[in-house]
């Protein structure tokens, strides 16, 4: 049976929690087109970039993920919403990710939103591209060779989109 | 016989042309998603965002186009560039787009990119669509009614992409 998880706003007195779960992830560089570098006020200035509405996944009073919520585009394109998920690696397939999903589209709808796009993932995050699918997003673009990957050098990445 | 152009790096000297450009475009709200009531120095701030590379189109001593030149991500996404065309409406048809595209393909390489990316060509502008056709791109993405244009409803939009 899936575990339950409080998702609720992030505070910023979350910042230490979500810079442990953003850190290794952006330091191992691959699945995020962030610099490996970044230091943690770069990163959580991203995570909380303007337009950004950020999350926190709790287990208890344990943060195990944040995602943030953000338009996607501005005039005309502004029906479709955008979201980047992160969930800490010692939670990984505990199914905190596909919470935070479920968590987000509903919070798309009732912000407006009529469907979500990634923009870029990472076609080697074969687990990632696995949940999106069974979140009933579709791949609708393949960029060719736009991520260098630490390991495994030029990868593609997918456009995801769904239809709220 | 095509016309020739100069295009050189865009001044802050050169802000009033490029309003006169961006602005019956950002007001038509046919081709980017951008609000349709953006201020000047809301539009301004866009086009000369940090990190964007500004050029200028010229004929003579008349601005007859600009374009903008970034890198489309970070990390390991840095090597893909992304870039920003407009031509001014009363010249359109004598190949400044495409004469702003080519330096674009030369200045990206220059710079060390091995692709360039567009986002978010809108189907409808299918002139824009032929025209990167024809400078090498090809849609790598299709993105469902994505764009609300102001005549034709919901529209698609493409993401276009090629190696340098």
């Amino acid at each position: 049976m899936a575990a339950s998880f409080t998702i609720r706003p992030a505070a910023r007195a979350d910042d230490d929690a979500i810079w442990a779960i953003l850190e290794p992830t952006f330091r191992a560089g691959e699945t995020y087109p962030i610099p490996r570098d970044i230091t943690r006020a770069e990163a959580l200035d991203y995570w909380h970039s303007p337009g950004h509405a950020v999350f926190v996944a709790e287990d208890g009073t344990c943060i195990v993920g944040s995602y943030y919520l953000r338009a996607n585009n501005r005039g005309g394109g502004a029906h479709v919403a955008n979201c980047g998920y992160m969930t800490a690696q010692q939670e990984s397939g505990r199914g905190v990710a596909r919470a935070m999903c479920m968590h987000s589209l509903d919070e798309a709808r009732r912000r407006g939103f009529t469907a979500v796009q990634f923009n870029f993932v990472i076609a080697s995050n074969e687990r990632a591209v696995r949940l999106w699918r069974c979140c009933g997003f579709e791949i609708v673009g393949t960029l060719p060779q736009v991520f260098a990957h630490p390991r495994l050098g030029l990868v593609d990445a997918y456009v995801m989109h769904r239809i709220l």
